[in-house]
């Protein structure tokens, strides 16, 4: 990769960090990518429907949120037929490349939704200095715009089809939300992969640094629980109604209160809660946000129905009905040795490269879990990548940013990986 | 009262309902009500900062949300001069008339203000029909503007001034967040009273019925309280949190669980709740709405004192801060009986009047308490009186409206009572 | 009444004090009454099985407890014939006296049990310093045994017959469980009854006052809640458990909670609770003695209603089993007004009277409200009579004695009160 | 070891199952292994005060629970001097042999408490088939009477002197409370201890299985809170309490809620709690006997820390007291590979030993752990030993019993690695 190489990166990884779209709002960020591959002239080319099983979607927004962000992205100029494909919140690529010579078929994921947050604009923050902070309200404080971009750079790099073997790149939505994965894992593309690359980049390790193998993923489980009761005047007929608040803070005490596991560790949080309209109506409505997560997928579930259960006999508690959704949720996943082992002796020999871990804990959840499972139960192979990065700012946080020096060795360890995985076959 | 005048009030009613303004944001409504005080050339007239006590205002919304309604009042037409009187949140009017014999000083309190509610769109209702429907967003649910339309003509009939003593009519902001009574007690207006006349409308009383004394006021304290804890990763930092929702629920399952009071009635709601961000994330913040109420002010104090104990102790055992404020208060009071017995005897001989109650319970809360003690204890006499009228919806629903029948009998039934009690002065 | 029975009463009323037994356990009690009944040779002797609907008592030991108390009796030389039939806490007896002219029946009712706590040692407590404190661990810290006295003494100033009518004195058993009424009241024996009149001595009324008609009884009904879960090594296990200490937890905190009524005074409170075994052990049971009380008996039903599912719902939480019984229930009652006149006019020229309320709140339950009902029902008139008694101590604690001159005072008021209506029989 | 000495083992065992005490209140049971040390003619013997820090003792029971097992023990013929020096709870013994060589010092410790049980009587049942079964109502259910056993045996074993170094055996009272360790370490007497072994049988571990070294120790913290309110009649003064029971309940609610922690598992339990006496009083009263735990004991201090600021701003909450105290405390440990590495080979080669583990996790706690980290935090090693035994039932049931064959084979691997230290000293 030469010095023009890295230039066009950072002009991509800026692009999409300007147009930041949260979960399946992707519109103008998946037309760029397509305009990349076109330009890029991949053998295979599919987008929304085609890459997912519309009906596995999870935390999908309402219709009106939906119409913003393509209103937004047709007004600046993305093609209304491309819109028109990707309606309702099918967003997400595939592209693929064949090499000249037979092997394995390899898949790379990268991830490209942005974050419902604010972007920091102070001068010190480098997107602000540069000039290509967020221009639409929500913000890429997780690096996506850099996995995108490494994802179309891995694909211009080996777009001279010098490599034995299929390579798939799947741009995926909505990981922010724990709900994009699960429709790609469903949609038969991974079927017939046999090795599974996922990619993210910082996660608190410096430019120049690799983990071969992020591990130690929490299985998680995002919920939305919505009591209904019936209103009432608290001073004029307290007993008539049906307190949804009441129902909504015994679950709050009893989520918490569900007992710890003796198999791992697990986790529960009642995020974002509310409920009632004024201080002098018994409150007809409340609802939670939450989620659980466990060390194993068992131990979630475990989680999950105890949830279910503290929210359904709170709602009977208190007289009010609950309607119990799930907007996200993710299995735990384990890396395969051999392909960690392969990753780890890459880096250990790219430029730029100075330190390769093999094994780090993610401590935190992800839905890339999905798709390793999906490959590993038909016999193929994952590994979870991290690229470190400097970034200043704290994931999630409106000072994230990333070192943009990393764009190139992220490149650069998955190519030669993938070029290595051919040239390894039998 | 002849018929031009039942279609003068008719046309003034509407043209308060088309604009009604929340608590403190009476802008357009005071100006309004100057307009129509010009008009009728009342021997004093103040506004805004001269007829309250500013820093007696409870439930005062903050700059950026009045600034909102000030502009909009502006964009109206508004008087720039008298807006910037009423700056800040200071609305409200006092209006004055000399009989021309000396006598008793009677003061007629009406309230202005509409609800933070929308009004319903559908074509049974009167207001939709016939095109006054509410323009603001807001909706006046519960009959302000027929209070303040009847202080208008019962100004307009004693404007002959053939009566003995003074007259003040007090056209007081925010009596729907229980906040606007207390700082024109404050202001000094009420000193020198000798009878308070507060009005109301509907109660589900029919047009044709009066009640000459509405009692059991519930005494009623709404307080806002704000949790501050630390927000932490919820997968990866569960126990760096300090959980202000945990805070929250606690403290809603023990204000409703504060213990029944032998005394009295007591009442309390935690009527409008939230608190965090987003599912993954320990919530940092959370706040209840509430409210505690009792038969008598001391019932109301023993429950609120109760209240403050459990909001600081959940605070304290989820390690949060928590800043309770007051947003509103009301005593309880009682009627005079001598001051009943005279609008029960004017009631009974007014015409369109059909039934006449001495008394009837509220049930509910009213700052008018606060005017009625504050006269009762220099020593004048006080009576709630309630004009009913056929009302479709409830009070504080989307299809309340009010028979436009009751208006002149209203006025009658005030403006008869203010000249009797002129006559039978010592 | 002389002198010689003043003596009597005083020396009946400390034999009664030195042997209290708690409710459904009144053996000795019983037949110390049955052996006066006898000496007194009434027209008409029942007990136990006989006076009582078996299937209708509450709040029933078990046979162990009872078979303590019955051995008890056994052992101070109780007839072995009277105990088979009290046999299995069927206690209590009913005495009947006809007048030698025709006229009213007329039931006086009083209750026999003492309390489950322990008396005062104190040499400044009476029965302790005149050697009549209580031998059993029981003590009559509420009069029952002055109660039992005053009906014996009531039939012997009456055996003459010189008197109009029947009269039936009812010996209640269990009133202290509002466990005792119910069965009698199904027994039939009040089914042809004119006149009710049920006798209480002290509530805070000192001796010379009489209260005509004592009312403001809170419906009540007392509940036993007993939660099943699975216990689980708290440290090796904890998943493994079914937690009833937090069923029962959330329970209390959600009954407390339940909401206030706009309708009158509610109650609620558990009064009695306990669960688990060890520190180490996730608790496998654990058990609520609670109450619920209103103003009417429809409040005390709302809030038994709210109650149990509350405790229904709080087992399901935490996947316990919960079984929900009834000890003990009375509902509201009012007093008739023409039966008070004529206790009022009596006591009023009673020697020994120097004062007489027509009315007095008891703000507290009574299952003499099942009796007063019961006859209402049926036609008939009841009035609950407060006889007065200085009581060093409160009603239920250690210190509580009455003032033995109150004992002549109740059995003049109540017989000439017996006499009386015969004699205005039409 | 001979088959005359596996009958001596029985027989010991055996007599000490039959008399089971639990925590500090080992008066006979200390007597005996003292008979027995005085019959081996150790070369130190110290009882009681002398080997305790009384003040650092943890969970002691009260003077009258004390007083009772002290009169039982003296009833059976149990010297009334060394009763003396036990008195007050100063239970325990520590025995020393001289080796004839110079070498380090070993100390091994044996628990010797009973637990509060009482035990299964089915014929099926081992003891009670052989008539050795509890005669106190206390139970030997977790095995401390064959750990007493093997004490005794190994200090028998090494009688001869025959070994290098100094042998100290800890007969440690007050396991089960998690509460005499504690106070034996700060004694002083394991202050020069070079290796400290402790011993455990059991834990699953069948008969012939050895674990070199049992680990997963949870840190743990036994505390007990009393609740103080103010009581008041639930019908007639509801306001008038302080509810001990509704501090009780929120705090139950709270302490199951305190947050996981990142750093690893954590435990907490509220495993035996109770309050008020009666329905129909607002409970003045109310407990917590409970537990916390944690991976590490920096985490078990998490839990307590935030244990103890839930209990106090619950008693806060409703205006009552509490007072929170420790009854028992210990660290979490780890065993010291060398010395692991010394047991594992020395059980490899011992007769009647088929399997070797080098590693099993506990899951539970052991105040073992507090004697280990003494050790070693003064240069010295520790291992803690399992020697498995077939048991019908599990842990602290009623059929918990041991197979009598593993006593001599724990009482070979002990005396054997003990012989094998001294002749490794440098």
């Amino acid at each position: 990769m030469n010095h023009l190489d890295r230039d066009r990166l950072v002009s991509l990884r800026r692009a999409f960090h300007r147009h930041p779209e949260p979960a399946w709002r992707e519109f103008r960020t998946t037309a760029r990518v397509v305009d990349e591959l076109e330009r890029i002239d991949v053998d295979e080319l599919l987008v929304g429907p085609d890459v997912l099983d519309a009906d596995a979607r999870m935390g999908l927004p309402d219709d009106a949120d939906l119409a913003v962000w393509r209103d937004r992205a047709r007004d600046t100029g993305v093609d209304p037929d491309l819109l028109d494909r990707l309606a309702g919140g099918n967003t997400g690529a595939i592209a693929a490349l064949d090499g000249e010579r037979d092997g394995p078929t390899v898949a790379l994921r990268v991830d490209i939704d942005g974050l419902p947050r604010a972007e920091s604009a102070d001068p010190d923050h480098h997107p602000a200095a540069e000039g290509f902070r967020s221009e639409t309200g929500a913000m890429h404080a997780c690096g996506h715009d850099a996995h995108a971009t490494i994802g179309l750079g891995v694909l211009e790099t080996l777009a001279d089809r010098d490599f034995a073997g299929r390579l798939k790149v799947l741009f995926q939505p909505a990981e922010e939300v724990v709900g994009g994965a699960a429709p790609m894992a469903e949609s038969g593309h991974l079927d017939d992969v046999d090795y599974l690359l996922a990619l993210h980049i910082g996660l608190d390790h410096p430019t120049g640094e690799v983990v071969a193998g992020v591990g130690g993923f929490l299985a998680v489980s995002h919920f939305h629980a919505e009591f209904e009761g019936e209103p009432a005047h608290a001073g004029g007929h307290p007993a008539e109604g049906c307190n949804a608040v009441q129902a909504m803070a015994t679950a709050v005490q009893n989520l918490y209160a569900i007992p710890r596991h003796e198999d791992g560790a697990t986790r529960v949080n009642a995020g974002d809660v509310g409920g009632g309209t004024a201080a002098n109506i018994v409150p007809e409505q409340a609802y939670i946000e939450g989620e659980v997560r466990g060390e194993s997928t068992d131990l979630m579930e475990y989680m999950r129905e105890r949830a279910d259960r503290v929210l359904d006999s709170a709602a009977v508690m208190h007289d009010c009905e609950v309607e119990i959704g799930t907007s996200g949720q993710a299995p735990s996943a384990e890396n395969d040795p051999e392909l960690v082992d392969v990753v780890e002796a890459i880096a250990g020999r790219t430029e730029g490269v100075d330190s390769v871990l093999r094994h780090d804990d993610l401590g935190g959840s992800e839905d890339a879990t999905y798709l390793m499972r999906h490959v590993q139960d038909r016999g193929g192979k994952a590994a979870f990548v991290c690229v470190g990065t400097d970034h200043p700012g704290g994931h999630h946080t409106a000072t994230f940013d990333v070192d943009e020096d990393s764009l190139p060795i992220g490149v650069a360890v998955l190519s030669e990986t993938i070029t290595h995985l051919g040239r390894e076959a039998p």
